[in-house]
């Protein structure tokens, strides 16, 4: 398979490809395998090829352009059909896959293809009936163009405080869909700033004897297919110019009394008969919605692999920059890359070492849920299949925050690290940097995410010192948290800084640490309930230091045990591979970890000055020990020059060389600005407009 | 006085704003003083009063208009010409006032007014003498316009590997002004991309013997002031659009061996005589470019400042959205304001702390360096001033990354904390993220400036162990580390959560903290000279964990010492600010410090449990304390509206319907697209670009 990858071009990079302890290529088959590999490159290279797809690093795109160009490559990529139904099914990661390709070519094109196709076109059919399958095939061909109506504009995380309503009306058998206020106002939609024609609308449901039965979700038409003109009592717009993403259109939409047939309802955890009674299987309205939310997950676990695809682009820019950018040196004749520079590696290379981490973990994290989604088609209603699904809840809970966090941090160091060519558009670190930012909100804010993980975590413990019962969830989790009276008591007793350079080491620390947290954080809740708080509140003030702290460390211990099975797999190359991958996974764990030291100390499974010492120098020493492997590290992550957009991340190397191509092609880069008489002849008379005493 | 301030309107923000503990326009009186509010309500009224200043929340400006429109409000602020030089000479604050009022107006503005008037213009005046005085009269009233070109395309940080050569030519009395190559071209100079006339360039002095006299600054014409064309020899032109700041023109430049008189040398530290003979009274040259390139502390003082600006209006915003946004609550029926979560206090309020402990920082560490610049003004050469100096470019060399990486990281979480909305351009949060990032870049990397500071603290170390020396500075900066011995004897005493509420215990920490780090980093360096590295090396491997976080410590000691006093002056007023300002003093030093727990811990100074707990607990409290203040905290520091140009931060408070008005003013919102038709009647046939098999 290797051979059929190319070289890179051979240049100032070669220092340290040369340098490298594995090869790239056979890492790139591990990690991706054959057909991934050959994908990628077809999708890649059926963009390079196509004007359409043609732009300029760092060009100035007025925001109605941008949602053009966006529209217009959209239906492009409906003729690609790069992937057909039968081929995600048969390969689920290859759809994950393609969005990848997308986003790291534009995430807002990635979106907007996502919304309409997976979103939309997977709500209809998971909440749904046969009923609604002409508009799941319609959404297809873009014969319609759907989106997913469910925030309001005084409305996002509180979803139960909607405010749309659907009240039925058995004299015509239709709904009627009513926007009681501005406030209430569906927005932030994607796709229906522009383009949509049809939504899923999430309403308050009302039968006609008043009784509200909660939030549901209808299709409703906004604009007609034919002339894409708002329909009557639907006011439909743009919300404007937003921090990135701008290909995307986000809109919202008001609806004034507008009358949609009774069948539109999407009727799977409840209905409507055509004499006006609701009917339901499930009785509970929390459990109605949750599975109707429930949806959600997947759109978690793909934000997390997002943010990832924007924090390798930032690094392969940040690396080959920091490998090819020389400054000072030891001796003044000759300077050296910043990459030799220790604060260089410290502030890069653990990043890089998380984003390999995030790369097994969201592939994982993806298996996990496309089991459960097999189990949900199957309509399985075994525990083990509801516990799955609890469990994969409060995974993708935590991981997109990892994720979004780890991306914009990681972002904002690479922009910083490239210094003042890092602040320039065309290389491309701000657009990652805006563009990566709405992952740490929608589909929830992260903090209030991260609630659910340590609501599911604390339920365990509740449920054992309760009812006695065994922690152990199917996958994995949380069996551990059974030990934990066992665990709490070890303590950190590596003697040597090399010693920590295993991965074993942080691992066993972040299982005391989710221990030490999940007992405190239960505690403080005690505490909190004991001094006469509701458990609204006291669970509002057991946040932070406790139950959000609790939160990460889970994520952040699940996401690097994953990486430390993989290196110690038997299916892991051993020879080539395997010594490269472990020293990234020992220094993912400790540099996680390092975020945490103040809380080992404080439960005393650290003491004295050595293991923070050992810890630091681990650190340091890993990241010297990987700065010759870096550049080939990105090499795998990297897409190609084209996809990438960003002079100075150029795989040739030739930093200088394109950065100055790409400013002398800018438009009117030595054009006198045309006002340029406003200088010359109309001098300002200085203090003509200062006030007279 | 406070009656000359205006009431907000009433509206929903008065819950919070009947709540606070103190009276605003007070404390607006104790920080600003009554001149400088009239001054400040003055600049703010004529730009809100002037057509060419108005401007839409959010709106879509192309690079070439943005261009356009900053430089005719450049030109207006010269008819303007709020201050006049007399005025700043009688009260130098009033021009970092102006600076700010600007900068909350569009940072890109106030820095093209900026650059022209300050940099370039002091430049002149400090590097030149009196033979260049005509060039200062010229820039004052934009006869000719100016810039400041340090930086080279490969060479930023390291400003001694110039390339860009200057050598002299007896026969014509003229310099010869080359650029080697464009890796040698200046770049990313401010003013220079559209409408600098001149620049001051800096280059290496070559006399006719082709001896190097190093780096020196020459007066140079870029384009013709008549028609803003190009001078022969010179190729000058725009790098492009950058992350944010697009007002300014950052340029670039290349010199085909342009000549240029004699007299262009601006010769204050080294001169060449008419036969070409070089001339300097300061025979080292490190020392020479050291004079020269001192003018950059007040650079980085002001941008202190400037990245303060940006941190303020991001905090008006978040707050007063955190006061109206209503999530949630105890019961199904009621929501409370998110500002009353735990979680969202602890996001926002320690910047509110952090943004008035830098108002009173950055205050007092420009009224140091006007001291200092006196000095220089009066030649004065005594053993003080230049004490003066290596202190003053310490302050500044790590006072512009404590208030850049504040500013950046505070506004980061303020986007966050603000959700979706504030992800909406029209939200201006992402505008000043844009602008405030450069702040960590520009007049150096924030990271490499550190060392600066690290160096002399290390320096004072050195002396004292060498010479017995009294630690002892003129800005008592230093002063506390002569007891290092008893300091680190220290331990943390507190032995209630109550007791940490006082600003003196997290002061008392940062104490020991500085010497601890200031030792560690000593014993690091000589290890590492100790294991056989070069003291280049050596430095660079003792950056990371010692050398890096002493300068951090340093600051932020310096930065909650300055507050503390404010806090316990008797000037202060005792019954109604002083409770609420030892409030912001004792949470911003206790926050800050919490980033130093585990160093805390691995010195000894924490030991068990309970201090990790007082200080956690100890920043809820006061966070929970001062969110009843915290709208009234942030109308003290809020420009008016207009200058904010943030919907949703409008100090109505009318959130929704504010931001739901600049939607609807948005161009298009409700208007089809005008590729409708590509919609309608040209539909994609799925899979007809995909290759057949």
């Amino acid at each position: 398979m290797a051979d059929k990858v190319a070289d890179f071009p051979s240049g100032p990079l070669d220092i340290y490809r040369n340098k490298a302890s594995f090869n790239w290529k056979d890492m790139l088959c591990f990690l991706d395998g054959e057909e991934i590999i050959a994908f990628k490159q077809h999708v890649f290279k059926a963009l390079e090829n196509d004007p359409l797809f043609a732009r300029r690093p760092g060009e100035d795109v007025p925001l109605e352009k941008m949602r053009e160009l966006t529209f217009f490559r959209l239906k492009q990529l409906f003729r690609y059909n790069f992937l057909t139904k039968e081929e995600v099914l048969a390969n689920p990661w290859k759809g994950v896959i393609l969005n990848s390709c997308l986003g790291m070519y534009d995430c807002a094109l990635a979106a907007k293809y996502y919304l309409n196709k997976e979103i939309y076109g997977s709500t209809l059919a998971n909440l749904g009936s046969r009923r609604h399958s002409n508009y799941v095939e319609n959404s297809q061909d873009m014969t319609m163009f759907g989106c997913f109506g469910m925030t309001e504009l005084s409305h996002g995380s509180n979803t139960r405080a909607m405010r749309t309503t659907a009240t039925f009306d058995p004299s015509t058998q239709e709904f009627v869909i009513n926007t009681p206020d501005f406030e209430a106002a569906k927005c932030w939609v994607g796709n229906m700033g522009k383009t949509a024609t049809h939504a899923v609308v999430f309403a308050q449901l009302y039968t006609p004897d008043q009784v509200c039965h909660g939030l549901h979700a209808f299709i409703m038409a906004l604009r007609d297919p034919k002339t894409l003109l708002a329909l009557p009592g639907v006011v439909v717009g743009d919300m404007g110019l937003k921090l990135g993403q701008n290909g995307l259109d986000n809109g919202f939409a008001l609806f004034h009394n507008v009358r949609i047939p009774r069948e539109n309802l999407l009727n799977k955890t409840g209905d409507v008969s055509p004499d006006g009674r609701y009917v339901t299987l499930i009785k509970d309205p929390n459990k109605r919605l949750g599975e109707s939310l429930g949806a959600l997950s997947v759109g978690r676990v793909s934000i997390t692999r997002m943010a990832l695809v924007n924090l390798k682009l930032a690094l392969t820019v940040a690396i080959r920059f920091s490998a090819t950018r020389r400054q000072f040196g030891p001796k003044n004749t000759e300077e050296i890359p910043v990459l030799e520079y220790q604060l260089q590696q410290w502030r890069l290379i653990p990043y890089l070492a998380a984003a390999y981490a995030l790369e097994h973990f969201s592939k994982s994290i993806f298996m996990n849920f496309v089991e459960f989604q097999i189990g949900q088609m199957m309509r399985e209603k075994s525990d083990r299949q509801a516990e799955i699904g609890r469990e994969i809840h409060a995974i993708a809970c935590s991981s997109k925050p990892l994720g979004s966090w780890s991306a914009q941090r990681g972002i904002q160091e690479c922009r910083e690290a490239c210094g003042g060519h890092g602040y320039l558009a065309m290389n491309r670190l701000g657009d990652l940097r805006n563009d990566n930012d709405p992952n740490c909100t929608y589909e929830g804010d992260n903090n209030v995410l991260l609630q659910q993980t340590s609501n599911y975590l604390l339920s365990w413990l509740h449920a054992k010192h309760r009812d006695g019962v065994r922690i152990e969830s199917p996958l994995h989790t949380v069996d551990f948290l059974d030990d934990s009276h066992t665990i709490l008591e070890s303590r950190f007793t590596a003697r040597t800084m090399e010693e920590c350079m295993d991965s074993a080491v942080p691992l066993a620390a972040y299982k005391w640490l989710v221990c030490f947290l999940l007992e405190e954080s239960q505690k403080k809740l005690r505490q909190e309930m004991a001094s006469g708080k509701d458990e609204f509140e006291a669970r509002n003030d057991s946040q932070v230091y406790y139950c959000r702290s609790l939160a990460i460390a889970y994520i952040e211990h699940y996401c690097l045990q994953r990486f430390h099975e993989l290196t110690t797999d038997t299916d892991t190359p051993a020879a080539g591979l395997r010594p490269v991958l472990s020293k990234l996974c020992a220094l993912y764990g400790l540099w996680s970890l390092s975020n945490h030291m103040a809380t080992l100390y404080q439960g005393n499974y650290f003491s004295r000055r050595e293991p923070t010492e050992f810890v630091q120098m681990a650190i340091l020493t890993l990241c010297s020990q990987l700065k010759d492997d870096a550049v080939a590290l990105v090499d795998v992550l990297a897409p190609t020059d084209f996809i990438l957009n960003s002079p100075i991340g150029n795989a040739d190397g030739q930093l200088y060389k394109n950065l100055w191509s790409t400013v002398m092609q800018g438009s009117q880069v030595l054009e006198r600005p045309s006002w340029w008489k406003e200088f010359c002849s109309d001098k300002p008379v200085v203090g003509s407009l200062r006030p007279k005493l």
